[in-house]
């Protein structure tokens, strides 16, 4: 059987900051510069979700990319989309709000509900701005 | 002598927030959407500015896209770029933070100065997301 | 006041051909060459939908752009998009399936409409493909 | 010697219907949505290639990017280009025409042509859309 | 009748360089900057031809795009394309090789020949970089 | 601990030319086609940049984005931008000025001081224009 690989790219506006809370806001402009900004700024964020698998005889799919497509809207656009990454997004809660944490904690959202389409999930990409992206292969 | 119109892009990110003060978080909600969030959301705006102008003998060019850029950015990309636009940009004080008013905004900022280059400023086109824009033309 | 122009961008994939029906397939082929295959092409389309009008003093809006994206959607989008445009489409019966005719067609569609949300329709701009595109300013 | 890894990235303009014969058109509907319509709709496809091998001391490249470009025109984009993917692609007769299997056929056309140019296939990417990808590794 | 816009893309990647014969390399680093080094740089260019006319009724397009293509390439893409603007074509002989000169020029190579089509010339658009592009509209 | 991996995107624009000086320029033009044009042509390049790394529970980055472009722009965007890629680039003295061997050469120069920076290079994409790109994985 063959493996092959499908990308979904999906799309979130939102807003964050850079910064440790125990760090003065001149430590913070120091280590993560205008990121830091303590009145935040945002981003239109891209994100791209590989999975992996074989095709399914009966569709010619590896997975319903409609089906693919619900999941990511549900457990990771809604929550970010139009939000403060900081404040008001529950899996990314206590970490520094980076392009890194946030393809870790989207995989973290997502591999479960993947397995339950009968696919794997291999790659998250998320782009921040079309300069700067972070990849994270569950590893 | 034939008119050329120059157009040059730059880039900044910001958070924002639609919304009257005088309104309650529903009734923000209802009139702006998520786009009303309290706690802010944002963009990687995308900002084309078109200058038109005869084009110089000595330098081949309608104006030095050099001197366009360091203008553009002093003005406009410094005051908006990794800040919150309705908190911290002086232009934007006491208007609502939406693309048009930020294009017609950006227009008065620069009109004057690329004068001062010997072009007249043709056209403010501002992209707030991949599928929404606002172009302004002065009038 | 201050004339703002709002671009939306939507997106379709249809299938076509490029013929007329009194032709013989061998006479469609010289005149529209591959675009003729009697058994169709198709293509991912993308349509810029341009307003023009003043800011609302309340919103800070030319208009509502969920309001100028639903009216899109609903007399444009839907009807074109997975559809075969020669076939199915009520407002292309009987037209030459052109990316001229189509920004023409889409104009109609939709300049009632978009007078009811208090602007003005600009332009509608069809992308064929990336190198292909037609403008229709209502003239 | 080291090894490098060259893409050629070409384009098709296809009509596509996802469905089983066997099936009702009710029944399509329900397993492949809207991209089941009879009547056919399509897509501006985009093809990448990937393939790998040591750089020659003559000529400094891995491949000749120009025969390269050639093979997968003649082999892939001719058959492909403007055609009924159901209907008309001798190497997709009998299949079901989703991206994965485009993936994989356009790899078995490609496979022994591309070993004749001294370089090993590597990667086949399809994208249907913008939001939409296939890519096979050979595996 | 209606008139539309028909625009059609094209690319060629060029060597070039700004600079006065009767400056000194200083002076000409001066003026230009970077863009006067002596030894040359280069681009890849993208061209955007748009032409307007009336549809005609039998074919239902304004020019056919193939016809406005192998013109484009055969009057400005041919002479252009992996060539040096400066030493090299024919029609920039003598001219700064800025965006804004390619543009008229190229006006100048091409409005005979659309006429010719049965179309008039609109405007041609010039991208050097992503961020820099000049138009000219035959004024 | 988590692998993630880190993109960096920039940009240069430069002139070059493919040939080998013991071969005359009729036996350039037959090995290296319009590429060997003795006039020069040019790009403008894009250089992907992916270092790998585990996040540092201080930053929330696997390295700083910051320095990581301080140190593509010292060691490789400088030397190449507005440059003669044959006649002025150091680390290419000597070597045919293919895609492939830019990557190669880009890597030797980065490798060494992107693991001063904590983390690993993992790869270099060069894109010469949008349909060709070579990647280096550094074996």
């Amino acid at each position: 059987m063959s493996m092959v690989f499908i990308t979904r790219k999906e799309r979130f506006n939102a807003a964050h900051r850079l910064f440790r809370p125990e760090y003065s806001d001149e430590q913070n402009l120091k280590v993560f510069g205008k990121c830091s900004n303590p009145n935040w700024h945002g981003h239109n964020y891209t994100l791209h979700v590989t999975v992996k698998g074989e095709i399914s005889e009966k569709t010619g799919f590896v997975t319903n990319l409609k089906e693919l497509s619900r999941i990511i809207n549900e457990k990771v656009i809604l929550p970010l989309d139009h939000r403060n990454i900081n404040l008001e997004v529950a899996f990314m809660k206590g970490k520094l709000a980076s392009t890194e944490n946030l393809a870790i904690s989207i995989w973290q959202e997502l591999e479960g509900e993947i397995s339950g389409l009968g696919a794997t999930l291999y790659c998250i990409k998320v782009e921040e701005t079309e300069n700067n992206m972070a990849e994270y292969f569950g590893e």
